[in-house]
């Protein structure tokens, strides 16, 4: 495990509501971070249908974005969300565990900015994307 | 209570990652809902400073929203995010519970608009503001 | 010319904005619309650089979403802009025309979800991204 | 004048489809703008109506957030938008002016935050309501 992959697990078990919903880390790299969520009975939004609740996919992704932040900025002491717009683009398949990629784009000593995508099945056809703005604060 | 109060409480009571958080319905009228998260020692983002993690308070929005699309709409049978905002203005207080109100300033058919705050004590310096579309579903 | 094209040409020279910065349009697909803003000194944010301002990329993406929610729904008689989030990934190349594809990825009777890109050169490293709902009105 | 009213006049007269739009500088504080866009039927989006059309708003919105980015910080050289987003809660009444404020809630050295709303009447009805952060450019 490497030194930013080590951070992102310990940013991630520290998180309460992540680790509630089962969110897991799959992958690390310099400006962006891979977790997943596996599929539960108990996220189901929706019983008739089975769909996860889109405050889960919502958490998963904003978690995803902190993580990307800050894990490969060595210097970097903690995060905050500044800002974050989500978007949904279908329901998830219900069964199906859920991948989410977050990527950053642009930063700058204090502030970073991310995107993200969540997808069960194809990268390509997302069932939610992201996009915001992280706070990082660092030591003097 | 109220069938929309009874009808938001149901709501509330069926999100297992609202429940974890413990939040707690406060009030139902016609086009607006208020939410309450106390304080609690789990969900802080930040040891050293003792204040609650963003990603709370994005659930508490996005549930607080959601919640306002539906709660007032006697036909309509579940709600679920299209897109959602959130802004944060300042961390939230150590210690205090936070209070988040959201009201749906429009609305079609199949569709309402929401715009939410959550503030710990003075509703005019809000920790955090959220815009947002929703969609509801109907029976035939 | 298709009747799509037609009616998103008619509406692209109603806007007065749109048409003093010189946007053209490229192409109308069932649920895709592609506009094309050549690069003009006039446009510059920054006679340093001559980066094009932010602004006119906001209105580019504003007005290509615009169109292409209502391009290819034969019964809607008007679009207006309900929400939108503009995100800006890099500066636009200087002397670089702008093209710009928005996606209508989900819609209601009455409310369009849109998804665009504006970019230079290449359509996978954009210069911003954009994500809005659209309401349409329609006759009797 | 003061300085930050002369340096947010100067940014507003260098802002070509603002200058065609008609948007005035009302005043400037520490960390606010305000603005004012009077009525024109060249800005009308639907002639049925005489409602301003909302890309005309969305460019208000994001002008009166970038001055107000920069206006009271003396040592910034140059703005630009990192991410905007703008919500729409009524159309603007027909014939009457339109004002927009944006305030600086938020800011680091090379980033500011920022909220704005417009209105036609009363300030607590608004037209329109935005959110975004912006960068600042500074010298050596």
């Amino acid at each position: 495990m490497s030194q930013a992959e080590g951070f992102a697990e310990a940013l991630l078990t520290a998180l309460p509501h992540a680790r509630t919903l089962g969110i897991e880390l799959l992958g690390v790299e310099s400006a962006s971070v891979t977790l997943r969520l596996p599929y539960d009975s108990r996220l189901v939004g929706d019983p008739a249908t089975g769909v996860i609740h889109g405050g889960v996919v919502t958490t998963l992704l904003d978690t995803c974005c902190g993580i990307a932040a800050i894990a490969g900025d060595a210097s970097a002491l903690s995060v905050a969300t500044l800002d974050l717009r989500i978007d949904y683009m279908r329901p998830a398949r219900p069964g199906a565990a859920l991948t989410a990629r977050a990527e950053r784009y642009h930063h700058t000593r204090s502030v970073a900015f991310l995107r993200a995508t969540a997808w069960d099945e194809d990268p390509d056809t997302p069932v939610a994307s992201a996009a915001g703005a992280f706070m990082l604060e660092r030591g003097q």
